[in-house]
């Protein structure tokens, strides 16, 4: 089978063994964005030399925004609700294929504020798939994961269940402020200064809120204390130390899932919190989405 | 004399009587940015028809990036101290007139964060030179201010002296969440809505922190919850709600200097906190630069 994780700005592409290995990938810049609406043709230009029958996509794709709008399964989700809410696409222009999107989730949270994920489901699956892993680490059945990026999602799995979930903006915010803000404006070219990132950490543990700190990131530069080449690193802490400030567990653990140079950051913000994190890839996804189309009963 | 608030974006000059009363002011889009260094030309063509001896000025025109840099003076300060820093500036393209720049103040503030501030004081200078509109409200001399904006201050004044003061970015952040993120596509022109805006503030102290509930400007959008006329109410009554969060005085009275729509907003959240709030006009940086004149014997 083909497994697919299809976002806003990305198109990420498995190819998988009737044992669930994953044999092949490929990623394109092929993300909802850049398609003007052509998902179909787009997916068979991508797929033209992988003849798997079965195609299973997750992400933006089944967005309002996307190909075709597959509803929030809502929290606490299973493997098995969540396999029932996949929706099959009709596509003509690739014959021979059955294709389906998985659903993504929504949680009202302890605070009240709605929550939504899309893509990251199938990486919670995946993980949740891998007991042996999983165990040697927790043995209560509960786990906290963290998918740090651009909107970083903290979930509680209980059971092979995702109870519940928080997004934090965190990515986004650096991205923005970085870009257009005064702040930004201040800084070079990002080298990953542990220092200054740890600063960052401290600092937002301190009195005075994100937003009064955000400002510490000029006046530390207006005063020396930090370099135009440290101030990244700073803002990166200050940031990432708000996110955990805001949604640390009540586990000692912390599963993280993603790509190796944001995860080295948060491992060294959660040891700060005195946590332990182990590290997962990304490739979970296509593991989360075999075990989808396995609990639909799509595998012969 | 003649008043002048110079800051990175606007130029606002008041023309003062030999009682200190303002008789004339006018403001224009010759900001630092605006100048492109030629600060002595741009001066001249905007006083040509105000003929006062005496020109005092205050904010970002004494800063690094301005016409001559007047180092900090440090808090707690006094109108002694500032007026003691005021820098007399040579410009032969204005024969006649004699001009001054007020220094701005930094504080180390009780978390160890560096705090500057250019222009805000002259306010704060104003505010404190009203005794009898002060005192009416307070008695033991210690009064909290807020100066709402970009960069919003947060002063507390003591004795007459400015003890300490802290900033908060609320103003940068909503202007670049509104313009440059996923948050901002969502929202169509601002009306300000009370309700949403209270939800905000609300929302702004319930736990999870900011980085969380910024994802709840999308989600309340996406649900329906709320409209796209009211997202901008609803994310400046999550930023102002944080703000406060951070920044609360211990007093119960806060004075806030600023233009009153924005002032409107300030009144509203503090009184969700049980806070009693008066507003003042920015005039008073006026009042403030002229104080400093006769503390500096300048008038005569």
């Amino acid at each position: 089978m083909i497994a697919i994780d299809w976002g806003t700005s990305s198109f990420r592409a498995y190819r998988l063994n009737a044992a669930g290995v994953v044999v092949d990938q490929r990623s394109a810049a092929a993300g909802l964005i850049a398609c003007d609406g052509a998902f179909e043709s787009v997916l068979a230009q991508q797929l033209q030399d992988w003849d798997d029958g079965l195609i299973v996509m997750a992400g933006m794709i089944g967005s309002r925004s996307g190909w075709y709008e597959v509803p929030y399964v809502a929290c606490p989700a299973g493997i098995d609700t969540i396999a029932a809410g996949m929706l099959e696409v009709t596509a003509t222009g690739l014959p021979g294929r059955r294709i389906f999107i998985a659903p993504g989730l929504s949680d009202r949270s302890s605070t009240g504020l709605p929550e939504v994920m899309r893509g990251e489901e199938t990486q919670l699956l995946g993980l949740l798939g891998l007991p042996g892993q999983i165990n040697a680490l927790e043995g209560d059945g509960t786990y906290t994961v963290c998918l740090p990026g651009t909107h970083s999602k903290w979930a509680i799995a209980k059971d092979g269940c995702i109870s519940s979930f928080h997004t934090a903006m965190t990515g986004e915010l650096y991205a923005v402020l970085r870009q257009h803000s005064l702040l930004g404006a201040l800084m070079q070219e990002e080298v990953d200064d542990e220092t200054s990132f740890a600063l960052g950490v401290t600092t937002s543990s301190q009195a005075g809120g994100l937003l009064n700190h955000l400002f510490s990131v000029r006046t530390r530069g207006l005063f020396g204390e930090l370099s135009s080449t440290q101030l990244p690193s700073y803002l990166s802490g200050l940031l990432i130390g708000h996110e955990l400030q805001g949604l640390l567990p009540a586990t000692k653990q912390v599963h993280l899932i993603g790509s190796s140079a944001l995860l080295s950051r948060y491992q060294r913000a959660l040891a700060m919190h005195g946590m332990e994190s182990s590290v997962h890839p990304e490739v979970l996804a296509a593991q989360g989405l075999h075990r989808l189309a396995r609990e639909r009963d799509l595998l012969r």
